[in-house]
């Protein structure tokens, strides 16, 4: 098993990712690699205890910053943490990256570095949305932006294997994201989605609402990646401006400020329970290797979480299954 | 001017929707019809003091529900409050009908009985998102499931007139819906339309990321139907999500509650700013004549507003604004 991480990649980078690693090793028993600009790394480790032979430093001179733009950036910048990164996890068998920096470099190096599983169209981008019922699956949230439907069946299976290897759950439910729940509705891509799905060997809900998605209806929340980019945006978007448009309302009145300060703890619980960075990062899943996208502003605590999911991700074999059970379907003659 | 109400339509119909009527005939310098069964409108009636010259009845003896197939629905019952009501609004010059009924059998009829604006390809539905920054306009909120570019032309035209005239947004900002704010990002959809767009003479801001929308970036949200009922469901069931498992989290512990009392009207404003029953209902753009679609749940203040809505739409000459500004652009060429 090979974990190598972005060391250089997202907001709170190179700090909160070296940390992190250190938090990983101190915690699970495995080994890591961080890349990057090595006296950077050193700089950052050597501020930490832990056990010296367990993180290993691999050297990359260059960083693909969030606005470069990401095929490009894939191409020209070879001696990156990311390229450097994607050639290893292309180079050795059991191996998985972690970086939380820019989304669209990594899908990128995904499919030019690392390539994909055999039979599988498009790799997909599948972060966990955090519900009121558990952990959801979100596939595809904005890799391919123009899907068909032997596509959305493919994200179906995927997700399927990820939420039954990684998160724990028997039978996972697949929902398609619709615009009602009844068979007949949607557009073209969710019509003839929809019989490919009912006729797969899956636990196919059926359709579901974008409403119902805080309450956890489906365990796979399946969709095109333009429709699941808005979905997941939104999410963000939304919960936060809320949480702090209430805050701001609160603090804006004495008595305000006074039930604020008795509802401290309740606030917290419930920010918890949503919180993204519990379950790690987004799997890229279809490519032919391990790769993980830790959230843009991850601190210590969540790229800690991304490398235990990459962990565990590696050891339950997930492009193993993938592989096996796309096999099963022959595509062609959908 | 004629106003047409729906009586029947409505989880609160007729108790609510009378109640309505009556707020507008004693607030607003109007007469109005109410279309539903005579007695059980009567009865309503009876229960409040108003002048009686300006609220008038039309029975009808049939009632469409919301599980209804909408098509089937307006084709068989023809003595439907929201089929009378369609066909009096296609007979009279400047009429406008409100109902908080079968969304998709407002659609259907208003395509079915009512029929499109001159030069306009497809009609869509308009609601109003409340965001930080005042009202923004959601077009399509799912009337068209798969769109064409010069249709997205179309809905960025009809919002930018109803925002102007009915809102009073003077060159109102055009956002088109998208999964980063660079110009060639997107779909195929995305990407044409953003050059008609770029093209036209509308006040366009370019790409707006969901994330942007709570913060009021653009007066016009401009998508296909599919993307637009996913936005809005979303917004609508995370929006209420949050609030009741804040409210649960709170009420769970003593101190909690005594915060919770302390907030009580913090909570209210809150709520109250983002109240979409003070801006009345949805219009379905671009049928000829004026068709305000209510929420299911209003109550007689959301209706009393679906009312001013409809006498502005109205008096403004929506409808002629339309037609004028379609005409304009020849589609055929695009």
């Amino acid at each position: 098993m090979k974990i190598y991480v972005d060391g250089m990649g997202g907001d709170n980078s190179p700090v909160e990712i070296v940390k992190g690693c250190v938090l990983a090793v101190n915690e699970y028993d495995i080994g890591l690699t961080i890349i990057g600009t090595y006296e950077i790394i050193e700089k950052e480790l050597s501020k930490y205890k832990y056990n010296k032979s367990k993180i290993e430093i691999i050297n990359a001179t260059e960083i693909i910053k969030n606005d470069d733009e990401p095929a490009l950036a894939i191409k020209r910048k070879k001696d990156s943490s990311i390229v450097v990164g994607m050639n290893l996890v292309r180079d050795n068998n059991n191996a998985v990256l972690i970086s939380a920096g820019n989304t669209g470099a990594l899908l990128a190096g995904g499919l030019l570095k690392i390539g994909r599983i055999k039979g599988i169209l498009r790799p997909a981008l599948a972060p966990i949305i955090p519900t009121k019922n558990g952990p959801s699956l979100l596939i595809d949230a904005g890799a391919n932006t123009d899907c068909k439907p032997k596509q959305l069946l493919q994200f179906a299976i995927m997700g399927s294997v990820y939420m039954e290897k990684v998160i724990g759950i028997e039978a996972p439910r697949v929902g398609l994201v619709n615009i009602g729940t009844e068979k007949n509705k949607g557009n073209d891509l969710t019509k003839e989605t929809f019989k490919l799905l009912k006729g797969s060997n899956l636990n196919f809900i059926g359709n579901i609402e974008t409403r119902d998605i805080p309450y956890g209806v489906t365990d796979i929340i399946v969709c095109d990646g333009f429709t699941g980019n808005v979905i997941l945006k939104l999410i963000e978007g939304l919960s936060s401006f809320i949480l702090h448009s209430l805050k701001e309302n609160m603090l804006s009145t004495t008595k305000g400020k006074m039930g604020a300060l008795l509802l401290k703890s309740s606030l917290k619980n419930f920010k918890d329970q949503f919180d993204y960075s519990e379950h790690g990062g987004a799997p890229f899943l279809g490519v032919n290797g391990g790769l993980i996208k830790a959230h843009g502003s991850s601190n210590a605590y969540a790229i800690k979480n991304a490398i235990r999911q990459g962990i565990k991700y590696l050891n339950q074999e997930v492009n193993k299954s993938i592989s096996e059970e796309i096999k099963k379907i022959d595509i062609s003659e959908i």
